[in-house]
Protein backbone atom coordinates (compact mmCIF):
# COMPACT_ATOMS: atom_id res chain seq x y z
CA UNK A 1 0.00 0.00 0.00
CA UNK A 2 1.27 3.69 -0.92
CA UNK A 3 -1.29 5.39 1.97
CA UNK A 4 0.17 8.80 2.86
CA UNK A 5 2.47 9.11 -0.27
CA UNK A 6 2.09 12.03 -2.51
CA UNK A 7 2.94 11.84 -5.83
CA UNK A 8 2.74 14.33 -8.80
CA UNK A 9 1.68 12.61 -12.06
CA UNK A 10 2.59 15.10 -14.69
CA UNK A 11 1.56 14.91 -18.44
CA UNK A 12 1.41 12.15 -20.78
CA UNK A 13 -1.11 9.87 -23.15
CA UNK A 14 -3.18 6.79 -22.51
CA UNK A 15 -0.24 4.59 -20.89
CA UNK A 16 -0.36 7.08 -17.76
CA UNK A 17 -3.94 6.11 -16.86
CA UNK A 18 -3.22 3.08 -15.95
CA UNK A 19 -0.36 4.07 -13.57
CA UNK A 20 -2.90 6.47 -12.14
CA UNK A 21 -5.23 3.73 -11.72
CA UNK A 22 -2.66 1.15 -10.12
CA UNK A 23 -1.09 3.58 -7.82
CA UNK A 24 -5.04 5.06 -7.01
CA UNK A 25 -5.57 1.41 -6.12
CA UNK A 26 -3.07 1.29 -3.79
CA UNK A 27 -4.53 4.68 -2.10
CA UNK A 28 -1.47 7.24 -2.71
CA UNK A 29 -2.50 11.01 -2.65
CA UNK A 30 -2.23 11.66 -6.65
CA UNK A 31 -2.00 15.27 -7.87
CA UNK A 32 -2.54 15.21 -11.97
CA UNK A 33 -1.24 18.10 -13.27
CA UNK A 34 -2.01 17.99 -17.03
CA UNK A 35 -4.98 16.02 -16.89
CA UNK A 36 -8.16 18.77 -17.21
CA UNK A 37 -9.75 16.95 -19.60
CA UNK A 38 -9.96 13.82 -18.01
CA UNK A 39 -13.30 12.51 -17.16
CA UNK A 40 -12.68 9.08 -14.89
CA UNK A 41 -13.01 10.06 -11.36
CA UNK A 42 -9.74 8.87 -9.17
CA UNK A 43 -9.95 7.76 -5.53
CA UNK A 44 -7.44 9.91 -4.16
CA UNK A 45 -6.13 11.77 -7.03
CA UNK A 46 -7.07 15.27 -7.74
CA UNK A 47 -6.64 17.62 -10.57
CA UNK A 48 -4.25 20.73 -9.60
CA UNK A 49 -1.88 23.38 -11.35
CA UNK A 50 1.99 23.06 -11.77
CA UNK A 51 2.08 25.78 -9.51
CA UNK A 52 -0.49 24.98 -7.03
CA UNK A 53 0.85 21.79 -5.80
CA UNK A 54 2.64 21.43 -2.30
CA UNK A 55 5.62 20.40 -2.97
CA UNK A 56 7.13 20.41 0.58
CA UNK A 57 5.44 16.89 1.08
CA UNK A 58 6.09 15.54 -2.63
CA UNK A 59 7.43 11.68 -2.46
CA UNK A 60 7.64 11.28 -6.04
CA UNK A 61 7.16 12.93 -9.51
CA UNK A 62 6.01 10.71 -12.48
CA UNK A 63 7.31 12.22 -15.55
CA UNK A 64 5.61 10.52 -19.26
CA UNK A 65 8.34 8.28 -21.41
CA UNK A 66 9.29 11.36 -23.51
CA UNK A 67 10.15 13.76 -20.34
CA UNK A 68 10.35 17.18 -21.05
CA UNK A 69 11.47 18.84 -24.04
CA UNK A 70 15.08 20.86 -24.05
CA UNK A 71 12.91 24.09 -22.41
CA UNK A 72 11.01 22.07 -19.66
CA UNK A 73 7.76 21.72 -21.47
CA UNK A 74 5.72 18.61 -20.95
CA UNK A 75 3.55 16.69 -23.41
CA UNK A 76 -0.19 16.72 -22.34
CA UNK A 77 -2.61 14.41 -24.38
CA UNK A 78 -5.18 15.41 -21.52
CA UNK A 79 -4.96 19.35 -21.65
CA UNK A 80 -4.49 22.04 -23.80
CA UNK A 81 -2.58 23.81 -20.64
CA UNK A 82 1.53 24.63 -21.00
CA UNK A 83 2.75 22.50 -18.26
CA UNK A 84 6.58 23.63 -17.54
CA UNK A 85 8.44 21.82 -14.99
CA UNK A 86 11.40 23.70 -13.52
CA UNK A 87 14.31 23.70 -10.71
CA UNK A 88 12.61 25.72 -8.51
CA UNK A 89 9.31 23.37 -8.11
CA UNK A 90 12.06 20.21 -7.49
CA UNK A 91 13.85 22.31 -4.48
CA UNK A 92 10.69 22.92 -2.72
CA UNK A 93 10.35 19.24 -2.39
CA UNK A 94 11.83 17.33 0.28
CA UNK A 95 15.26 15.42 0.09
CA UNK A 96 14.52 12.13 -0.43
CA UNK A 97 11.68 13.05 -3.08
CA UNK A 98 12.18 10.85 -6.92
CA UNK A 99 11.44 12.09 -10.18
CA UNK A 100 10.78 8.93 -12.38
CA UNK A 101 11.09 9.77 -16.78
CA UNK A 102 10.74 7.86 -19.59
CA UNK A 103 14.02 9.12 -20.50
CA UNK A 104 16.18 12.21 -20.11
CA UNK A 105 17.40 15.58 -21.76
CA UNK A 106 20.32 17.89 -20.95
CA UNK A 107 17.48 20.11 -19.88
CA UNK A 108 15.93 17.83 -16.91
CA UNK A 109 19.16 16.24 -16.08
CA UNK A 110 20.12 19.81 -15.53
CA UNK A 111 17.66 20.77 -13.25
CA UNK A 112 17.04 17.34 -11.18
CA UNK A 113 21.25 17.44 -10.81
CA UNK A 114 20.89 21.36 -9.85
CA UNK A 115 18.02 20.79 -7.10
CA UNK A 116 19.99 17.26 -5.62
CA UNK A 117 17.08 14.97 -6.52
CA UNK A 118 17.06 11.71 -7.61
CA UNK A 119 16.23 10.85 -11.62
CA UNK A 120 15.13 7.43 -12.37
CA UNK A 121 15.31 6.82 -16.24
CA UNK A 122 12.41 4.28 -16.53
CA UNK A 123 13.54 3.24 -20.76
CA UNK A 124 17.19 2.58 -19.52
CA UNK A 125 16.20 -0.24 -16.89
CA UNK A 126 16.23 -3.84 -18.48
CA UNK A 127 13.27 -5.34 -17.00
CA UNK A 128 10.98 -2.48 -19.18
CA UNK A 129 12.96 -2.80 -22.20
CA UNK A 130 12.28 -6.55 -21.89
CA UNK A 131 8.46 -6.61 -21.35
CA UNK A 132 8.43 -3.79 -23.99
CA UNK A 133 9.81 -5.95 -26.52
CA UNK A 134 6.64 -7.94 -26.94
CA UNK A 135 4.22 -4.68 -27.99
CA UNK A 136 7.32 -3.99 -30.29
CA UNK A 137 7.31 -7.28 -31.48
CA UNK A 138 3.80 -7.58 -32.27
CA UNK A 139 3.83 -3.77 -33.92
CA UNK A 140 6.40 -5.25 -36.16
CA UNK A 141 4.57 -8.12 -36.91
CA UNK A 142 1.69 -5.87 -37.74
CA UNK A 143 3.80 -3.66 -40.14
CA UNK A 144 5.30 -6.70 -41.63
CA UNK A 145 2.02 -8.34 -42.42
CA UNK A 146 0.67 -5.02 -44.26
CA UNK A 147 3.59 -3.82 -46.30
CA UNK A 148 4.27 -7.13 -47.73
CA UNK A 149 2.41 -9.24 -50.41
CA UNK A 150 3.72 -12.67 -48.83
CA UNK A 151 3.61 -14.48 -45.97
CA UNK A 152 5.90 -13.88 -43.10
CA UNK A 153 5.42 -17.77 -42.83
CA UNK A 154 8.23 -19.40 -44.84
CA UNK A 155 9.62 -15.65 -45.49
CA UNK A 156 13.47 -15.21 -45.39
CA UNK A 157 13.97 -12.43 -42.62
CA UNK A 158 17.07 -10.82 -40.82
CA UNK A 159 17.38 -10.20 -37.40
CA UNK A 160 20.01 -7.71 -36.54
CA UNK A 161 20.60 -7.65 -32.54
CA UNK A 162 20.06 -9.81 -30.44
CA UNK A 163 19.73 -7.77 -27.08
CA UNK A 164 16.85 -7.04 -25.09
CA UNK A 165 14.59 -6.14 -28.29
CA UNK A 166 16.27 -8.50 -30.92
CA UNK A 167 15.91 -11.69 -28.73
CA UNK A 168 11.75 -11.12 -28.76
CA UNK A 169 11.80 -10.15 -32.45
CA UNK A 170 13.61 -13.32 -33.73
CA UNK A 171 11.49 -15.63 -31.39
CA UNK A 172 8.08 -14.18 -32.62
CA UNK A 173 9.22 -14.26 -35.89
CA UNK A 174 10.21 -17.40 -35.56
CA UNK A 175 7.44 -19.14 -34.02
CA UNK A 176 5.17 -18.17 -36.78
CA UNK A 177 7.22 -19.94 -39.43
CA UNK A 178 9.68 -17.57 -40.77
CA UNK A 179 12.90 -18.18 -41.90
CA UNK A 180 15.04 -15.97 -39.62
CA UNK A 181 19.14 -15.33 -39.29
CA UNK A 182 20.61 -13.34 -36.98
CA UNK A 183 23.35 -10.89 -37.38
CA UNK A 184 25.13 -10.03 -34.41
CA UNK A 185 28.95 -9.32 -33.68
CA UNK A 186 30.18 -11.11 -30.53
CA UNK A 187 30.93 -14.90 -30.66
CA UNK A 188 27.98 -15.11 -27.67
CA UNK A 189 25.00 -13.78 -29.35
CA UNK A 190 25.73 -16.37 -32.34
CA UNK A 191 25.94 -19.09 -29.73
CA UNK A 192 22.68 -17.91 -28.53
CA UNK A 193 21.00 -17.60 -31.51
CA UNK A 194 22.54 -20.90 -32.79
CA UNK A 195 20.58 -22.62 -29.69
CA UNK A 196 17.98 -21.02 -30.14
CA UNK A 197 17.60 -22.70 -33.47
CA UNK A 198 18.15 -19.98 -35.82
CA UNK A 199 20.69 -19.47 -38.04
CA UNK A 200 23.57 -16.65 -36.74
CA UNK A 201 25.15 -14.88 -39.02
CA UNK A 202 28.03 -12.50 -38.03
CA UNK A 203 27.30 -9.29 -39.20
CA UNK A 204 30.59 -8.65 -41.03
CA UNK A 205 28.96 -11.19 -43.56
CA UNK A 206 25.88 -9.34 -43.93
CA UNK A 207 26.49 -8.45 -47.43
CA UNK A 208 26.52 -12.08 -48.48
CA UNK A 209 23.11 -12.97 -46.82
CA UNK A 210 21.29 -10.00 -47.76
CA UNK A 211 20.98 -11.15 -51.59
CA UNK A 212 17.39 -13.38 -50.60
CA UNK A 213 15.91 -11.58 -48.16
CA UNK A 214 12.62 -10.31 -47.99
CA UNK A 215 12.12 -8.44 -44.86
CA UNK A 216 14.95 -6.44 -42.48
CA UNK A 217 14.31 -5.95 -39.11
CA UNK A 218 17.19 -3.74 -36.86
CA UNK A 219 17.24 -3.52 -33.60
CA UNK A 220 21.13 -2.26 -33.36
CA UNK A 221 21.63 1.49 -32.54
CA UNK A 222 24.27 2.33 -34.60
CA UNK A 223 24.79 2.23 -38.75
CA UNK A 224 24.67 -1.22 -39.58
CA UNK A 225 22.35 -1.49 -42.71
CA UNK A 226 24.91 0.57 -45.12
CA UNK A 227 25.37 1.51 -48.41
CA UNK A 228 27.44 -1.42 -48.88
CA UNK A 229 24.78 -3.84 -47.57
CA UNK A 230 21.46 -2.00 -49.23
CA UNK A 231 23.66 -2.20 -52.66
CA UNK A 232 22.64 -5.88 -52.54
CA UNK A 233 18.88 -6.42 -50.77
CA UNK A 234 16.34 -6.56 -53.46
CA UNK A 235 13.94 -4.05 -54.08
CA UNK A 236 10.86 -6.09 -52.69
CA UNK A 237 12.01 -6.23 -49.41
CA UNK A 238 11.18 -4.06 -46.35
CA UNK A 239 13.03 -3.08 -43.51
CA UNK A 240 11.57 -1.45 -40.25
CA UNK A 241 14.17 0.06 -38.16
CA UNK A 242 13.39 -0.12 -34.48
CA UNK A 243 16.41 0.95 -32.80
CA UNK A 244 16.39 4.60 -30.82
CA UNK A 245 16.67 8.21 -33.38
CA UNK A 246 18.35 7.89 -36.07
CA UNK A 247 18.24 4.42 -36.59
CA UNK A 248 20.52 1.77 -37.61
CA UNK A 249 19.65 2.43 -41.30
CA UNK A 250 21.04 4.38 -44.43
CA UNK A 251 17.78 5.81 -45.12
CA UNK A 252 18.82 8.42 -47.76
CA UNK A 253 20.36 5.64 -49.94
CA UNK A 254 17.75 3.08 -49.72
CA UNK A 255 15.24 6.15 -50.76
CA UNK A 256 17.63 6.21 -53.35
CA UNK A 257 17.64 2.40 -54.64
CA UNK A 258 13.91 2.64 -53.87
CA UNK A 259 13.95 -0.15 -50.96
CA UNK A 260 10.97 0.47 -48.37
CA UNK A 261 12.68 1.61 -45.10
CA UNK A 262 10.74 2.78 -41.88
CA UNK A 263 12.16 3.86 -38.23
CA UNK A 264 9.34 3.07 -36.21
CA UNK A 265 9.97 3.38 -32.73
CA UNK A 266 8.10 3.68 -29.81
CA UNK A 267 5.69 1.11 -31.14
CA UNK A 268 4.57 0.05 -27.23
CA UNK A 269 2.26 3.14 -26.68
CA UNK A 270 1.00 2.88 -30.14
CA UNK A 271 -0.11 -0.92 -30.40
CA UNK A 272 -0.65 -1.79 -26.98
CA UNK A 273 -1.05 1.24 -24.43
CA UNK A 274 -3.01 -0.68 -21.91
CA UNK A 275 -0.55 -3.08 -21.68
CA UNK A 276 2.75 -0.80 -21.56
CA UNK A 277 0.86 1.34 -19.53
CA UNK A 278 0.71 -1.66 -17.13
CA UNK A 279 4.19 -2.63 -17.67
CA UNK A 280 5.21 1.46 -16.41
CA UNK A 281 2.98 1.06 -13.79
CA UNK A 282 4.18 -2.76 -12.20
CA UNK A 283 7.69 -1.34 -12.41
CA UNK A 284 6.94 2.20 -10.88
CA UNK A 285 4.80 0.89 -8.06
CA UNK A 286 7.91 -1.83 -6.51
CA UNK A 287 10.30 1.22 -6.96
CA UNK A 288 7.90 4.18 -5.34
CA UNK A 289 7.17 1.61 -2.44
CA UNK A 290 11.05 0.38 -2.14
CA UNK A 291 12.06 4.25 -1.64
CA UNK B 1 6.20 -28.68 -68.88
CA UNK B 2 2.54 -27.49 -70.37
CA UNK B 3 3.94 -27.45 -73.82
CA UNK B 4 1.03 -27.62 -75.99
CA UNK B 5 -1.63 -26.83 -73.88
CA UNK B 6 -3.88 -24.27 -74.44
CA UNK B 7 -5.51 -22.53 -71.16
CA UNK B 8 -7.67 -19.64 -70.99
CA UNK B 9 -7.37 -17.14 -67.89
CA UNK B 10 -10.67 -14.66 -67.60
CA UNK B 11 -10.29 -11.89 -64.71
CA UNK B 12 -8.95 -12.04 -61.24
CA UNK B 13 -7.06 -10.06 -59.04
CA UNK B 14 -3.44 -9.83 -58.45
CA UNK B 15 -3.29 -13.65 -57.35
CA UNK B 16 -3.77 -14.14 -61.15
CA UNK B 17 -0.53 -12.79 -62.02
CA UNK B 18 1.15 -15.83 -60.05
CA UNK B 19 -0.89 -18.06 -61.89
CA UNK B 20 -0.38 -16.78 -65.25
CA UNK B 21 3.70 -16.31 -64.46
CA UNK B 22 3.92 -20.19 -63.90
CA UNK B 23 1.95 -21.51 -66.76
CA UNK B 24 3.97 -19.00 -68.64
CA UNK B 25 7.50 -20.26 -67.33
CA UNK B 26 6.17 -24.00 -68.03
CA UNK B 27 5.21 -22.66 -71.39
CA UNK B 28 2.13 -23.32 -71.73
CA UNK B 29 -0.40 -21.00 -74.56
CA UNK B 30 -1.91 -18.77 -72.58
CA UNK B 31 -5.41 -16.70 -73.81
CA UNK B 32 -5.59 -13.56 -71.27
CA UNK B 33 -9.39 -12.60 -71.21
CA UNK B 34 -9.92 -9.54 -68.92
CA UNK B 35 -5.98 -8.21 -68.50
CA UNK B 36 -6.16 -4.90 -70.95
CA UNK B 37 -4.45 -2.63 -68.82
CA UNK B 38 -1.51 -5.41 -67.49
CA UNK B 39 1.66 -4.45 -69.03
CA UNK B 40 3.64 -7.01 -67.79
CA UNK B 41 4.49 -9.38 -70.82
CA UNK B 42 4.30 -13.54 -70.58
CA UNK B 43 5.96 -15.06 -73.11
CA UNK B 44 3.41 -17.26 -74.85
CA UNK B 45 0.64 -15.16 -73.43
CA UNK B 46 -1.66 -13.10 -75.74
CA UNK B 47 -4.23 -10.61 -74.36
CA UNK B 48 -7.67 -11.94 -76.04
CA UNK B 49 -11.27 -10.76 -76.16
CA UNK B 50 -13.49 -13.86 -74.69
CA UNK B 51 -15.59 -14.35 -78.50
CA UNK B 52 -12.16 -14.32 -80.22
CA UNK B 53 -10.78 -17.01 -78.86
CA UNK B 54 -10.50 -20.26 -80.74
CA UNK B 55 -12.52 -22.74 -78.43
CA UNK B 56 -11.62 -25.61 -79.89
CA UNK B 57 -8.21 -26.78 -79.02
CA UNK B 58 -9.31 -24.91 -75.05
CA UNK B 59 -7.57 -27.67 -72.45
CA UNK B 60 -8.09 -25.72 -69.46
CA UNK B 61 -10.65 -21.96 -68.15
CA UNK B 62 -8.92 -20.27 -65.10
CA UNK B 63 -11.46 -18.62 -63.23
CA UNK B 64 -10.91 -16.27 -60.20
CA UNK B 65 -11.49 -17.18 -56.69
CA UNK B 66 -15.27 -15.34 -56.98
CA UNK B 67 -16.06 -17.82 -60.18
CA UNK B 68 -18.94 -15.39 -62.09
CA UNK B 69 -21.52 -13.88 -60.47
CA UNK B 70 -25.35 -14.72 -60.88
CA UNK B 71 -25.14 -13.62 -64.51
CA UNK B 72 -21.88 -14.99 -65.72
CA UNK B 73 -19.99 -11.67 -65.11
CA UNK B 74 -16.46 -12.11 -64.06
CA UNK B 75 -14.49 -9.66 -62.08
CA UNK B 76 -11.26 -8.00 -64.13
CA UNK B 77 -9.53 -6.00 -62.01
CA UNK B 78 -7.57 -5.55 -64.99
CA UNK B 79 -9.45 -4.07 -67.48
CA UNK B 80 -12.50 -2.00 -67.81
CA UNK B 81 -14.04 -4.42 -70.36
CA UNK B 82 -17.13 -6.83 -68.80
CA UNK B 83 -16.68 -10.10 -69.74
CA UNK B 84 -19.67 -12.81 -69.53
CA UNK B 85 -18.44 -16.30 -69.59
CA UNK B 86 -21.86 -18.48 -71.03
CA UNK B 87 -22.43 -21.88 -72.09
CA UNK B 88 -21.54 -21.65 -75.80
CA UNK B 89 -18.15 -20.28 -75.08
CA UNK B 90 -17.57 -24.29 -73.17
CA UNK B 91 -19.35 -26.10 -75.70
CA UNK B 92 -16.94 -24.87 -78.00
CA UNK B 93 -14.70 -26.40 -76.41
CA UNK B 94 -13.05 -29.97 -76.40
CA UNK B 95 -14.68 -32.79 -74.05
CA UNK B 96 -11.78 -32.74 -71.73
CA UNK B 97 -11.89 -29.21 -71.02
CA UNK B 98 -11.67 -28.23 -67.11
CA UNK B 99 -13.33 -25.38 -65.81
CA UNK B 100 -11.46 -24.04 -62.49
CA UNK B 101 -12.63 -21.73 -60.24
CA UNK B 102 -12.07 -21.05 -56.71
CA UNK B 103 -15.97 -21.18 -55.77
CA UNK B 104 -19.23 -21.91 -57.89
CA UNK B 105 -22.67 -20.50 -58.11
CA UNK B 106 -25.82 -21.76 -59.46
CA UNK B 107 -25.17 -20.38 -63.20
CA UNK B 108 -21.26 -21.98 -63.59
CA UNK B 109 -22.59 -24.71 -61.98
CA UNK B 110 -25.58 -25.00 -64.51
CA UNK B 111 -24.07 -23.57 -67.73
CA UNK B 112 -20.62 -26.43 -67.16
CA UNK B 113 -23.28 -28.99 -66.04
CA UNK B 114 -25.53 -28.20 -69.38
CA UNK B 115 -21.75 -27.99 -71.66
CA UNK B 116 -21.09 -31.41 -69.65
CA UNK B 117 -17.46 -30.10 -68.87
CA UNK B 118 -16.05 -30.74 -65.85
CA UNK B 119 -16.04 -28.19 -62.69
CA UNK B 120 -12.81 -28.20 -60.59
CA UNK B 121 -13.36 -25.86 -57.49
CA UNK B 122 -10.44 -24.90 -55.79
CA UNK B 123 -12.02 -24.05 -52.71
CA UNK B 124 -13.17 -26.64 -51.87
CA UNK B 125 -9.87 -28.76 -51.94
CA UNK B 126 -8.06 -29.42 -48.63
CA UNK B 127 -4.87 -28.92 -49.66
CA UNK B 128 -5.77 -25.28 -50.47
CA UNK B 129 -7.78 -24.25 -47.96
CA UNK B 130 -4.94 -25.70 -45.26
CA UNK B 131 -2.21 -23.63 -47.19
CA UNK B 132 -4.62 -20.45 -46.78
CA UNK B 133 -5.35 -20.59 -43.39
CA UNK B 134 -1.36 -19.36 -43.58
CA UNK B 135 -1.56 -15.84 -44.89
CA UNK B 136 -5.49 -16.10 -42.92
CA UNK B 137 -4.19 -16.52 -39.43
CA UNK B 138 -1.67 -13.60 -40.25
CA UNK B 139 -4.40 -11.24 -41.25
CA UNK B 140 -6.24 -12.46 -38.29
CA UNK B 141 -2.93 -11.38 -36.18
CA UNK B 142 -2.70 -8.15 -37.91
CA UNK B 143 -6.06 -7.08 -37.37
CA UNK B 144 -6.02 -8.50 -33.60
CA UNK B 145 -3.24 -6.34 -33.20
CA UNK B 146 -4.50 -3.15 -34.76
CA UNK B 147 -7.92 -3.52 -32.87
CA UNK B 148 -6.72 -4.05 -29.32
CA UNK B 149 -4.84 -1.40 -26.77
CA UNK B 150 -3.53 -4.83 -24.99
CA UNK B 151 -0.64 -7.59 -26.47
CA UNK B 152 -1.70 -10.85 -27.44
CA UNK B 153 1.13 -11.81 -25.55
CA UNK B 154 -0.73 -13.11 -22.33
CA UNK B 155 -4.05 -12.13 -23.38
CA UNK B 156 -7.30 -14.81 -23.40
CA UNK B 157 -8.50 -16.07 -26.27
CA UNK B 158 -10.83 -18.34 -27.53
CA UNK B 159 -10.63 -20.48 -31.16
CA UNK B 160 -13.68 -21.62 -32.10
CA UNK B 161 -12.96 -24.76 -34.49
CA UNK B 162 -10.09 -26.95 -34.93
CA UNK B 163 -10.54 -27.78 -38.84
CA UNK B 164 -8.03 -26.71 -41.59
CA UNK B 165 -8.03 -22.93 -40.77
CA UNK B 166 -9.27 -23.12 -36.80
CA UNK B 167 -6.19 -25.16 -36.07
CA UNK B 168 -3.64 -22.58 -37.90
CA UNK B 169 -5.41 -19.97 -36.39
CA UNK B 170 -5.00 -21.66 -32.77
CA UNK B 171 -1.28 -22.65 -33.16
CA UNK B 172 -0.52 -19.13 -34.29
CA UNK B 173 -1.86 -17.43 -31.63
CA UNK B 174 -0.30 -19.81 -29.49
CA UNK B 175 2.84 -19.77 -30.37
CA UNK B 176 3.23 -15.75 -29.92
CA UNK B 177 2.51 -16.32 -26.05
CA UNK B 178 -1.75 -16.17 -25.90
CA UNK B 179 -3.43 -17.84 -23.72
CA UNK B 180 -5.43 -19.96 -26.34
CA UNK B 181 -8.73 -22.08 -25.38
CA UNK B 182 -10.27 -23.92 -28.20
CA UNK B 183 -14.22 -24.72 -28.24
CA UNK B 184 -14.83 -27.64 -30.25
CA UNK B 185 -17.75 -29.90 -30.44
CA UNK B 186 -16.22 -33.35 -31.08
CA UNK B 187 -13.95 -35.46 -28.69
CA UNK B 188 -11.32 -36.22 -31.47
CA UNK B 189 -10.72 -32.42 -31.54
CA UNK B 190 -10.88 -31.79 -27.46
CA UNK B 191 -7.85 -34.62 -27.82
CA UNK B 192 -6.09 -32.73 -30.45
CA UNK B 193 -6.47 -29.51 -28.64
CA UNK B 194 -5.10 -30.95 -25.72
CA UNK B 195 -2.31 -33.01 -27.56
CA UNK B 196 -1.32 -29.27 -28.95
CA UNK B 197 -1.10 -27.75 -25.10
CA UNK B 198 -4.03 -25.93 -25.55
CA UNK B 199 -7.02 -25.74 -22.88
CA UNK B 200 -9.85 -27.62 -24.53
CA UNK B 201 -13.22 -26.61 -24.27
CA UNK B 202 -16.34 -28.65 -25.05
CA UNK B 203 -18.31 -25.81 -26.86
CA UNK B 204 -21.51 -26.56 -24.88
CA UNK B 205 -19.28 -24.99 -22.13
CA UNK B 206 -18.42 -21.55 -24.33
CA UNK B 207 -21.09 -19.33 -22.30
CA UNK B 208 -18.87 -20.16 -18.77
CA UNK B 209 -15.93 -19.79 -20.42
CA UNK B 210 -16.37 -16.20 -22.26
CA UNK B 211 -16.61 -14.02 -19.17
CA UNK B 212 -12.60 -13.33 -19.23
CA UNK B 213 -12.03 -13.78 -23.16
CA UNK B 214 -10.44 -11.02 -24.58
CA UNK B 215 -10.30 -12.04 -28.22
CA UNK B 216 -13.14 -14.56 -29.81
CA UNK B 217 -11.79 -15.80 -33.44
CA UNK B 218 -14.49 -17.82 -35.13
CA UNK B 219 -13.63 -20.70 -37.97
CA UNK B 220 -17.14 -22.51 -37.54
CA UNK B 221 -19.92 -21.81 -40.28
CA UNK B 222 -22.75 -22.07 -37.96
CA UNK B 223 -24.21 -19.74 -35.49
CA UNK B 224 -22.06 -20.59 -32.47
CA UNK B 225 -21.61 -16.90 -30.93
CA UNK B 226 -24.91 -16.55 -29.86
CA UNK B 227 -26.83 -14.47 -27.92
CA UNK B 228 -26.91 -16.30 -24.48
CA UNK B 229 -22.92 -16.51 -25.24
CA UNK B 230 -22.46 -12.92 -25.89
CA UNK B 231 -24.23 -11.66 -23.49
CA UNK B 232 -21.35 -12.76 -21.26
CA UNK B 233 -18.35 -11.70 -23.14
CA UNK B 234 -16.91 -8.53 -21.77
CA UNK B 235 -17.46 -5.05 -23.75
CA UNK B 236 -14.08 -4.49 -24.27
CA UNK B 237 -13.28 -7.98 -26.54
CA UNK B 238 -13.43 -8.25 -29.63
CA UNK B 239 -14.76 -10.88 -32.26
CA UNK B 240 -12.84 -11.58 -35.51
CA UNK B 241 -15.22 -13.97 -37.63
CA UNK B 242 -13.17 -15.73 -40.31
CA UNK B 243 -16.34 -18.34 -41.05
CA UNK B 244 -17.95 -18.05 -44.83
CA UNK B 245 -20.91 -15.63 -44.81
CA UNK B 246 -22.56 -14.99 -43.12
CA UNK B 247 -19.77 -16.45 -40.23
CA UNK B 248 -20.94 -17.73 -36.65
CA UNK B 249 -21.92 -14.81 -35.02
CA UNK B 250 -25.00 -12.79 -33.98
CA UNK B 251 -23.47 -9.87 -35.65
CA UNK B 252 -26.94 -7.39 -34.65
CA UNK B 253 -26.91 -8.72 -31.20
CA UNK B 254 -23.44 -7.70 -30.68
CA UNK B 255 -23.78 -4.33 -32.18
CA UNK B 256 -26.33 -3.94 -29.60
CA UNK B 257 -23.91 -5.33 -26.57
CA UNK B 258 -21.41 -2.62 -28.24
CA UNK B 259 -19.24 -5.93 -28.79
CA UNK B 260 -16.73 -5.10 -31.75
CA UNK B 261 -17.37 -8.05 -34.59
CA UNK B 262 -16.07 -7.90 -37.42
CA UNK B 263 -17.01 -10.91 -40.61
CA UNK B 264 -13.60 -11.15 -42.85
CA UNK B 265 -13.79 -13.44 -45.25
CA UNK B 266 -10.75 -13.40 -48.05
CA UNK B 267 -7.99 -12.41 -45.90
CA UNK B 268 -5.00 -14.56 -47.82
CA UNK B 269 -6.14 -12.23 -51.19
CA UNK B 270 -6.03 -9.17 -49.09
CA UNK B 271 -3.02 -9.47 -46.86
CA UNK B 272 -0.64 -11.97 -48.90
CA UNK B 273 -2.18 -11.35 -52.50
CA UNK B 274 1.31 -12.85 -54.03
CA UNK B 275 1.55 -15.85 -51.63
CA UNK B 276 -2.38 -16.83 -51.93
CA UNK B 277 -1.56 -16.65 -56.01
CA UNK B 278 1.45 -19.23 -55.79
CA UNK B 279 -0.75 -21.47 -53.90
CA UNK B 280 -3.47 -21.76 -56.23
CA UNK B 281 -0.75 -21.50 -59.18
CA UNK B 282 0.83 -24.70 -57.06
CA UNK B 283 -1.62 -26.25 -57.04
CA UNK B 284 -3.66 -25.46 -60.44
CA UNK B 285 -0.21 -26.86 -62.30
CA UNK B 286 -0.32 -29.81 -60.89
CA UNK B 287 -4.15 -30.45 -61.60
CA UNK B 288 -3.10 -28.94 -65.46
CA UNK B 289 -0.24 -31.34 -65.52
CA UNK B 290 -2.68 -34.76 -64.07
CA UNK B 291 -5.31 -33.79 -67.20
Amino acid sequence: MLEGKHIVIIGGDARQLEIIRKLSRLQAKLSLVGFQQLDDGFIGASKEGIDDINWSNVDAVILPVSGTDAHGSVETVFSNEKVILNRKHLQQSPKHCVIYSGISNEYLTDITKKANRKLVKLMDRDDIAIYNSIPTAEGALMIAIQHTDITLHNADIIVLGLGRTGMTIARTFSAIGAKVKVAVREADLLARATEMGLKAIPISDLEQHSEACDLFINTIPALVLTEKVLAKIPTHSLIIDLASKPGGTDFDYAEKRGIRAQLVPGLPGIVAPKTAGIILANVLTELILEQ
